[in-house]
């Protein structure tokens, strides 16, 4: 977008994550940080994104308590490597990930999916569920927006 | 960010998905749809977004399927609802606000939080769970950056 809007006063726990991770590459590299990629460079092979664009993720994602910026020697690059809040944005990649593999793509083609490496087989959908373990849809949470 | 690049042709079912969802205002857009709101003048109140902006983050949601554009009688604003597509993001936005409630506030801060209509207590934190309801870490799953 042209702009970017801060949502950092926001009472909304929808919108101020978004100024976190809410552009195209965050969650790209969050991604590829739970892949294992940890260097600039790394990254920046996988996502072919400029590295002024890059630098500018990578260091709003430090800001941001999402990646650790871990010095090397003298010499090295340093690594990037996730936090526990940068962890715990796991459910988010999950859920998103079978939205898309749900609704982004025609049956034949390829894609790389969710796999549970026990059993070799998808997980299942991500529900929100109640405290007793009742599934909840839109309808049944209040808050605007739900 | 400077530019939109789009990932049209990945075969990631992350990366695809933030083509149609991945910039700040989308998942906000797509918050006050499951909130009830419809016309173009309702989300640009609520989001105190540019006009044209939110023109074409609303026709892009059309698009890519997540919206549809219900036409109105002459003189009056189209409305815009959720397909099932729309509505699958449920999940996506949960997980999101649960994140953004244990993560991006501090204590004392005031939010707005998902609630059970039915019992009033929150819902239990989203997680990815296998075919046989074993809960799966980033660990437990296979595909670049599971």
């Amino acid at each position: 977008m042209a702009q970017r809007t801060s949502h950092r006063d926001s009472g909304c726990t929808l919108a101020r994550p978004l100024d976190v991770i809410g552009d195209g590459w965050s969650l790209l590299i969050v991604r590829d940080a739970f892949g294992g990629l940890s260097r600039f460079g790394e990254f920046q092979q996988s996502l072919g994104v400029a590295k002024n664009i890059l630098a500018a993720r990578l260091r709003a994602l430090v800001e941001h308590g999402v990646l650790d910026r871990v010095s090397a020697d003298k010499g090295a690059r340093a690594a990037y490597v996730l936090t526990d809040k940068g962890r715990a944005l796991f459910p988010v990649l999950a859920a998103l990930r079978q939205w898309g593999d749900e609704h982004c793509f025609a049956p034949e083609e390829q894609r790389t999916r969710l796999v549970d490496r026990e059993s070799g087989l998808p997980p299942l959908p991500i529900e929100l569920r109640a405290s007793d373990g009742r599934a909840l849809t839109a309808r049944d949470v209040a808050g605007p927006g739900g």
